[in-house]
């Protein structure tokens, strides 16, 4: 492969104006010029950014790890660390996960092959020990709550959103409370499920296991929910449901069926997504936005700053009131 | 920087020994693994990858440019992308480009840069012939119709989808006709306008102003052209939309002040969307997941055998009859 070096050689320059014409550099006499581009036609060179990088050491892309892109909280968490990501002139490698540890796996180990600068993981099969070994090779941060890892995070305190909704949901007299949970062994949907269990304790609620369904991932599940509670004896009397999608679903198809939302069955979605606002469901909002914004902003200035002190950030929600409890 | 041959003469192995220790090969002595790791750890060296596509040629990684990564449209796509991609073992680089040409340039230089090994449009606010100066570079490939260019596509004929969603509104005996669109100047976009203004045309049916409307991108959207019908005096009797998710939210608005659906207003929707199951959309089907899928397959077989001969693909796409017209 030609590089700079023989181009100038060829063309009779020094490597300065072999650069200057690769960059488009005004200060090249329009000679200087032809004859550069004249011996880089004849070589069939092409700047080659590789190798920009490997002199450089920076490759000007982060990799970002999520399950699915198709879910309302992943595209919106990408869509706050993308707009970001555009802002920074960074270049985002997504890998679509499906939660396979070992294709996760391998988007850190180029981190380590020094491919990428930077690697955001909003959401994984692997375990934080796993995570950390990568550490020595470029800022890593989660979009979950680690604890006080080496990788850094940016995160809601899901075990506190959920107690406090639960919370809200009982100041309003309810007793009888089901939950809709996404893929069950999720890092939060366990936090949640922890939350769910003391706090039902606590308040000497009833557990009961038929009110806990899991897998509930798009509107269809939720319809299908609402299908099965049809034939319960025991209903719930509310459900606390993660994603307003699957609760517009459950809604939209209990609403067919005669039941009356929030005097026969009260609901509670999470995420505030635009079809929860228009259907009115009562909601917790994690400002999931922000949290990939924040995201890139803290691993972009980790990569600048070249600071390898993990940063913890704890992002604020809320419980959104409207008309479904 | 250390290279694999300084390793191997300080660690007192082969070159071979080297890089079967990196590659976690089995067949390595404890002996002589531990003086390579040793070795490494002194240099600190990490295997390169910038140096190993310098010497291939090929970077193993795609670009793919799309406007927002939160529309159902966008996101279906690339999550049909990023399947194969996993499947392929290679890697995309997202570029949310909000429809800003110079962003979207940007990448088509990183394929002149040999940063990537090809480019996906999704959608584009680029002129067909500036993606073509691109196309000495690298297979590129775009998910609409741009008729017989270097470039390939693959894409539904969005003129004839659009007139048979229109022809069969009217075997249903509607002739007050709306239509609600996203971005008003969309390449696609404008070729369904083309269609509807000529349906109209030929079949002397009524075209008016105020049954047109742009920029409906969200349920929300939806739900605000319900509210401008009620006002209208003159109101269409079906409307044709551009995504089951504005559908959805025009019906659940329009229900919501009396609004029979179909009978006071019928509605159409695009795309095949779960929420649109769900509240039995009558739709036209686009297959979305197809159509990123299958841009993957394309670009990734140029790739592999080094063609450039364009392929032009069309998708089938079909009406969903259902419950809304």
């Amino acid at each position: 492969m030609a590089n700079i070096k023989e181009i100038a050689r060829i063309a009779g320059v020094s490597v300065t104006t072999v650069s200057r014409v690769l960059n488009n550099h005004p200060y090249v006499s329009d000679i200087k010029r032809a004859a550069v581009l004249n011996t880089i036609e004849q070589l069939n060179y092409s700047r080659n950014m590789n190798a920009v990088h490997l002199i450089t050491g920076r490759t000007g892309a982060i990799a970002v790890i999520l399950p699915y892109i198709n879910l309302y909280y992943f595209s919106i968490v990408m869509d706050g660390l993308a707009h970001e990501a555009l802002n920074a002139q960074y270049r985002l490698i997504l890998c679509q996960s499906n939660y396979a540890a070992e294709e996760e796996l391998k988007v850190l180990e180029m981190l380590r092959n020094k491919e990428i600068d930077g690697v955001v993981i909003v959401s994984t099969a692997l375990q934080p020990e796993v995570i950390e070994e990568y550490t020595d090779y470029g800022p890593v941060i989660t979009c979950q709550d680690s604890g006080e890892r080496r990788f850094s995070s940016v995160y809601i305190e899901h075990y506190e959103a959920f107690w406090d909704g639960l919370q809200y949901l009982s100041s309003k007299g309810y007793r009888k409370i089901g939950y809709c949970e996404g893929r069950q062994n999720g890092s939060s949907a366990s936090i949640r499920q922890s939350a769910f269990r003391a706090f039902l304790s606590e308040r000497n609620l009833p557990f009961r296991e038929e009110w806990m369904v899991y897998d509930c991932m798009t509107e269809e599940d939720g319809a299908g929910v609402a299908l099965s509670l049809l034939d319960m004896q025991d209903r719930p009397e509310v459900l606390i449901i993660t994603g307003d999608h699957v609760a517009a679903g459950l809604i939209i198809e209990a609403r067919k069926h005669g039941l009356r939302i929030p005097e026969d069955l009260a609901v509670m979605g999470f995420d505030n997504q635009p079809i929860g606002r228009l259907l009115d469901i009562t909601t917790i909002d994690n400002h999931l936005y922000d949290m990939g914004a924040a995201a890139f902003r803290i691993i972009h200035e980790q990569i600048r700053t070249g600071s390898r002190v993990p940063v913890h950030r704890k992002l604020d929600y809320e419980i959104i009131e409207r008309g479904t409890v």
